[in-house]
């Protein structure tokens, strides 16, 4: 990941408005920081900072820690300059809508902006008013299931985290580091198959006057995996090992 | 959302591997529920059902009633014919890996496969082992941020079970891309594995007493290209003719 994409979630607030389980405060903070998440601004929340929140944090107590608390929405938004807020009730004046993904790639049209950008979640019960909505430029749908939409509010920072993340990657160009094997090379793998087709027919499996479909389906099958030297290297010694079987040609 | 889309979803099943918070079990089941899924299959939990889990379930009570407890990984699986294991921790012996959205593509390829999709996740505290990954055609990576990836076990449920519907849902429409030829499923896999690994012995390739590497390495081989039906028919075929060099054992 380059640095870019962390400083672009550096500037993505996540604001809790007045939760009411404590909890859901800590698991928030675990999944905003499991994405790389770190500003945490919570509006008028309960009761704050408490030893649920703490336990529930789970490692990601340093969110709750420089969490902001302040009294009402248009101060969690002061310096933003997108604000998103997430609901599942549609509204009767429609507001522009977003699913998570279409979000995630607002926030990559802002990413050169000065100012922050702010993702907001209702309370647990009663979600986000009309007003709280008005201060928002975008809601943010996720699209659940029509006959039980109710996510967790820690569940739904999840989704929001994980989608924001996953665009920020992948517009990034950047895949999952994985330790690259040494794939085999062509002549490697012509070698393999010159061996594979020798010991079919050694075993009375294949016929070369047959037509060729059969190291046709053969090739399909193993070039499709993109082989490893190592794993030919495998093969290979098992087919030698079968050769000792074989009668001498 | 179509018809094909809820059938699909109802194909899937997420596998908790000995959780140990039983009130986890019940957050799972909502998380399910609100992307649309409804299997949810149990390997020997500590505790179910609890009175925890169906707490946190919070509605979703019906597919705890509905969930299926087990004593082994294997029996979850059967009648499987794709199988991915969430894990955050790279492996020596690299496993085949997808994030999330690229295993949502991969169930998408096996809509019209008549076997169901299993999507499992480790216990809490020691994730998947490498024998539970080894059932796994895939290892799926939730890229998390590098210094605290500890997503809790409800949290990563929310994202993959999110991400399959997003995926399913943005393809609806779209012609579902179709293998022409059937794959085989996870049972005549594995009763080519079983093949496969007596002949190796009998040719004294491979040595059951010694490590499980090479095991781990031809299965990591041969579910990288998603066999059909018709190779696996081949290379027992060949496995077949290979053993009536063998002396009898």
């Amino acid at each position: 990941m380059t640095a870019d994409v962390q400083k672009l979630l550096d500037k993505v607030r996540i604001v809790l408005i007045r939760t009411t389980e404590t909890g859901n405060i800590g698991s928030a903070a675990r999944a905003m920081k499991t994405m790389g998440l770190s500003q945490l601004v919570l509006v008028d929340p309960k009761e704050f900072p408490s030893a649920k929140a703490t336990a529930r944090a789970s490692g990601a107590d340093d969110l709750l820690a420089n969490a902001r608390v302040v009294d009402s929405l248009p101060q969690a938004l002061e310096g933003c300059d997108l604000v998103m807020g997430t609901s599942a009730r549609l509204r009767d004046l429609p507001w522009p809508l977003l699913d998570p993904r279409e979000a995630a790639e607002k926030v990559l049209q802002y990413a050169h902006q000065p100012g922050d950008i702010a993702v907001v979640f209702g309370s647990e019960r009663s979600g986000m008013s009309n007003e709280e909505l008005d201060h928002c430029h975008f809601q943010v749908h996720i699209p659940a299931n029509e006959r039980y939409s109710s996510l967790n509010l820690a569940a739904s920072v999840q989704v929001i985290a994980y989608e924001l993340r996953m665009t920020l990657l992948s517009a990034d160009g950047l895949d999952i580091e994985q330790d690259e094997e040494e794939l085999a090379g062509r002549d490697a793998m012509e070698r393999f198959y010159e061996h594979l087709f020798q010991v079919m027919q050694g075993v009375g499996y294949y016929r070369p006057e047959q037509p060729k479909l059969l190291r046709r389906r053969m090739k399909r099958l193993f070039n499709r995996p993109m082989m490893t030297h190592a794993e030919v290297q495998i093969m290979r010694g098992f087919l030698s090992m079968i050769e000792k079987y074989l009668p001498r040609s």
